[in-house]
């Protein structure tokens, strides 16, 4: 079968490789949609910087390895013992490896693993190839009327759903989300879901501001064009309770902080490429806080259900559907080049 | 009457000015001891930082002020309609000015009062002078058998309260405090309140160390000496579940987040000059939270009961007392030039 496999910046190769066998327990799945994350895009700049470069403790494997960890399928075969999951069902997959045995996964935290890998990145096969073969554990099964296209939007939308979950946001609550890029904007979708009541999106991007307002922000702030920090303090009255960075860029961290109301608190849902400079007084002198958080746990099967019951729009992140041959010009390079895109879907078939 | 005033770097003077008069609603006390605080030191060294140079919106007054807000005295006379303090009760002075009016005050958080002052640092009299006139509803009455001295530490103990309370902390959890000064250690005496079981110190002080392990610290550490971060991992088996960060410098904060666990939490409990580098995939990587927290609220009842019930030995941080004309050369000059003093109490009659 054919994969995309990572080789090195801005080497990412289309090969044929073996079809994964089924083994006891598992389950396997072949791709119908696989989206192309924002780490995928920073692998392919700037990796390996989640990518194995010795053996993965968990995987066994190290570079190259088949990228794609956003992605949804339909069940081909299954493994002995495998009860759950039958053959033909539609399913996604909770691209997580974790050791089960440290700290964080017995307090059921397994997102933080001190072993932690992703499908897709850490090895395990991945999203964009032709089959995957998974433990049935990590198969989410999605109800028919759900379509193919949102199964593959579950893993990007459960980061969102996670991030406010973790967060302090409650009904009628007010956020910022800096930065409307698929994560930014899916996270909007999720505080309208969890009954924000004023959403402020931070967005250079003409287009994204558009679809932030589409999908559930009640305003948005063009940072080069106006002062986000006033901007905030006049919309909400003095601060935001929550505020959402979701850039990785120093200056959104700190108007982030800035915008925060007194007592309010920041999460930091970005993975960053170095240190940041904050000034700790204003998280003292107004008792901020700042909270980091990772990807998702336990989120998977209320992700499903809010976008199966029409709560999350995800769909309408998709701003192009292409096939695996094509995931480099068509996908990657065009992500760089034209920031009007948020989520490209791949078919490897 | 005499009264310590600041007038500009390392200029406090001495000055000869006219007692306060009692007024309805106010309460006139004789200081009998006032500590200096690390902040009085900050402004004795790199002022005017908290006290104001124009009028301060809730005091009206603007430097040269007074002095000093740990205090406690003697009630000497009460203003008309003062019904819960008498004449002759040994009282200590919660030294916040709140609007009463902000958002924060309405939430009963008026230590984050957008017009936040301190008495004996932006107006209203100070500590350092025989008399202070203040609103009844500032004083804090005192057990019968509770000492002068103690009294004058109710104020420093309840930031220490305040830290531990808005903490995570639990029962059985351990926690690092960066910096056995007079905060640290009480922030470690508090801790031992609350059930810690496990109470780290990182500190370079001799006897400071000493002084932290005597009043309820486990182990400490000496960042000269040790690698930190290691330490701290290999006593708390991966990480603290609180780091308290108390010196205001940037590998100490640094420090603190490294030493904090998967999931774990650090109190930034100090003030700070400038901005601080750190790494925020250092938070995100781990969950870990960094909140920032200011003074107190709604603490001194709780501060005083647990002094004196002796659950907080408060008076084992004095290092020296002194009488008000030595203020500066016994008081801010042997604080700068001995690092072994932790408190030094004034007397200024």
């Amino acid at each position: 079968m054919k994969a995309a496999k990572w080789y090195g910046v801005r080497d990412i190769r289309i090969k044929e490789v073996e079809e994964p066998m089924i083994q006891s327990g598992m389950v396997k799945i072949r791709v119908k949609w696989c989206g192309i994350c924002g780490t995928d895009l920073h692998e392919y700049l700037a990796g390996p910087i989640f990518l194995p470069t010795q053996p993965h403790p968990l995987t066994g494997e190290e570079v190259p390895v088949i990228l794609g960890h956003e992605f949804s399928g339909i069940v081909t075969e299954i493994g002995d013992g495998v009860t759950r999951v039958k053959v033909g069902d539609k399913v996604t997959v909770e691209p997580i490896f974790a050791c089960g045995m440290c700290k964080a996964c017995k307090a059921g935290t397994y997102n933080v693993c001190e072993q932690l890998g992703f499908l897709g990145l850490a090895g395990g096969g991945g999203g964009f190839s032709e089959f995957v073969t998974v433990n049935e554990e990590m198969v989410h099964i999605l109800p028919d009327h759900m379509t193919y296209e949102q199964g593959a939007l579950v893993e990007p939308t459960a980061v969102a759903v996670h991030a406010v979950r973790e967060s302090a946001l409650k009904a009628g609550d007010s956020c910022v989300v800096f930065g409307a890029g698929p994560i930014g904007l899916l996270i909007i979708q999720a505080a309208v879901s969890a009954g924000a009541s004023k959403i402020i999106a931070v967005e250079i991007s003409e287009e994204r501001q558009k679809l932030a307002i589409n999908i559930g922000a009640h305003f948005v702030i063009n940072p080069i064009k106006e002062n986000v920090i006033e901007a905030v303090n006049e919309l909400t009255n003095g601060g935001a309770d929550v505020c959402f960075e979701v850039t990785g860029v120093d200056v959104c961290l700190n108007d982030a902080i800035e915008c925060a109301k007194t007592r309010g608190q920041v999460l930091i849902v970005s993975i960053w490429e170095k240190e940041s400079s904050i000034s700790p007084n204003s998280l003292v002198l107004k008792e901020r806080q700042l909270k980091g958080i990772l990807g998702y746990r336990n989120v998977f099967p209320m992700t499903i259900r809010l976008i199966a019951e029409g709560r999350l729009p995800v769909e309408e992140v998709i701003t192009e559907k292409i096939v695996l041959q094509n995931i480099i010009e068509g996908g990657f390079e065009e992500l760089i080049k034209n920031k009007n895109h948020i989520k490209i879907l791949v078919s490897p078939t």
